[in-house]
């Protein structure tokens, strides 16, 4: 089969591998029908990473399901899947408490930017869609994968609620996802901080009621100005760096809280923001699978459709021009059709 | 009136200071029946903080009002009083959303170690009892002032609820108030680490279920230990050094929270055992009048008697001694009778 594995910094090719094949007897192998590019994909093709030898890279997929283990009970060859980033087996006492990333038993893909892909867990993991979805609908499905649920997560962290005040910081495809997620919460007032024209309308159809493009004290002031002078009671943190975090701190009120999935590139929180404020601080890997049930059905139903982040589609064999495409921001995320 | 002033590290001082008077319409003044050396009072008397000029000191008290403003019309002259560490106005949008200890015209009190004080937004702070209580329910009001809220708040703060698992890290009044709180609030294991006979048998007394002396690695490895190997629901953290908060989040479970009211004496929170863990972290100064209402009730009715925390009671002219056995910790609390 053609799979993407990543040589090093900017080093993206797609050859061939061998195919996958059950190998437990909990596994399924999934025919690809899209793949796409993480923003944290970027990290090693950027660099920040390192890439110690030759890697399978990808954690985001839809597909029909080819083979399943003896153990399997829920998913049957033929069926349209979808399974978030990480696999679980949704039975272990962490899973059982919602926190379906941290399974004991859990774990990553051997690269899902590929042909086709072997599923541990496929029992705990892989929802089916009633029937096969139309080409129109794949997009939405691919995006419960990662950035819908992490959005989600996001805005179920930061404890959204209806008639809040949501902040939104980041105008990533999670940014966007978290958006759409603290919109269909119940959210009353979302403001979006993106300083970009076309990620903004995204955010205004997803929901968005107001956008800042100003950072820093700037930023923190119109979110002020916006909020009454004291802050929003939510705050979606979705990028990562020490500044998104401080602006994501400081743009929320006392007793407000701050969620957060931007994979942290700071290795300390600054207390200042916290404490003194009774501002809280709550997130991590999004457990997507005790989301996919209920994001599922809101994009079956067409109450969401997050495919709308996915602003370039390339065949498989571009996965090098999808990464050089997000890494200089050409896209905001990029969908790759084995 | 005789009044409690520091004059810096180790030096505290009863003497004469004018009587308090009603300044703006919406003050109170109210005689003292018991007020108490709070841990933050220690700061100060260990030389952490500064203490640039002679100060009136003491945040915590009830007492029987002797006179209110022309605007005050919830509190009449005679009646018995609690209010918190911090006064508040009760209407501003901050105490509207819970958060009183953030009130835009709230603040502290010119010292409550004293015969009288002189209460601002006396409407929005105190609360009074239905009728005179008597001399053995003093100290379970009196810590409703303070170290009730705030062990409260850290509950609330934590997420504790019906069926939590919860880890209590510091033994301190508050520690030990977290405890009762947990368990009020129908946590089905609370684990208190605590390494003094005195301390762990209030805990017991207010609800623990498990002692854990260790700390460190040692006691990281009883939470798990206890917790089915996965760490706490709700975690309580009411030190604030930077080895009780790392104790704090790592006594956590994937997902769980951890609620500080512990006065931090740590800059950054390492994020390493907050993002990879999904693990949440929340509080600050305890918005007592929130809680105020509930807890009245609470103590009123015998449902909880967190005045088990003072053992030490002493004339008001002993000031200094009760500072000196708390920071020497021969005392948990001390009160302090005018």
């Amino acid at each position: 089969m053609r799979a993407t594995v990543i040589y090093g910094a900017g080093d993206i090719r797609v050859e061939d591998r061998p195919d996958p094949s059950i190998l437990e007897p909990s596994d399924a192998v999934v025919r690809t029908v899209a793949a796409c590019v993480c923003g944290s994909d970027l990290w090693r093709y950027r660099g920040i990473a390192a890439v110690p030898e030759p890697t399978p890279i990808g954690h985001e997929y839809v597909g029909i399901v080819e083979a399943v283990g003896d153990e399997v009970t829920t998913i049957r060859p033929g069926q349209f899947v979808v399974g978030g980033f990480l696999h679980s087996d949704n039975t272990c006492p962490l899973c059982r408490l919602g926190m379906q990333s941290h399974c004991t038993n859990g774990g990553g893909y051997n690269g899902c930017q590929a042909e086709a892909i072997r599923i541990p867990n496929a029992d705990g993991t892989l929802l089916t869609t009633p029937e096969q979805p139309d080409d129109a609908m794949v997009p939405g499905l691919l995006a419960l994968s990662d950035v819908m649920a992490t959005g989600w997560h996001a805005a179920v962290s930061a404890d959204v609620r209806p008639g809040s005040t949501v902040v939104v910081v980041g105008d990533g495809a999670v940014g966007l996802c978290g958006v759409l997620s603290a919109a269909q919460l119940g959210a009353d007032r979302i403001i979006a901080m993106s300083r970009h024209a076309d990620r903004q309308a995204i955010a205004r159809q997803f929901g968005a009621t107001d956008i800042i493009a100003e950072r820093g004290d700037a930023g923190a002031e119109q979110v002020l100005e916006l909020t009454g002078g004291i802050g929003a009671d939510s705050v979606l943190e979705c990028v990562g760096t020490e500044d998104s975090v401080v602006q994501a701190l400081r743009s929320a009120r006392p007793g407000g809280m701050v969620g957060w999935v931007g994979v942290p590139h700071v290795t300390d929180i600054p207390q200042e923001h916290m404490f003194w404020r009774n501002v809280g601080l709550r997130g991590g890997p999004a457990p997507v699978r005790a989301y996919l049930p209920d994001l599922l059905q809101r994009t079956l139903d067409g109450r969401i459709d997050p495919g709308a982040v996915f602003d370039l589609t390339l065949p498989l064999d571009s996965a090098a021009e999808a990464y050089a495409a997000m890494d200089q921001r050409r896209a905001i995320k990029a969908l790759l059709k084995p």
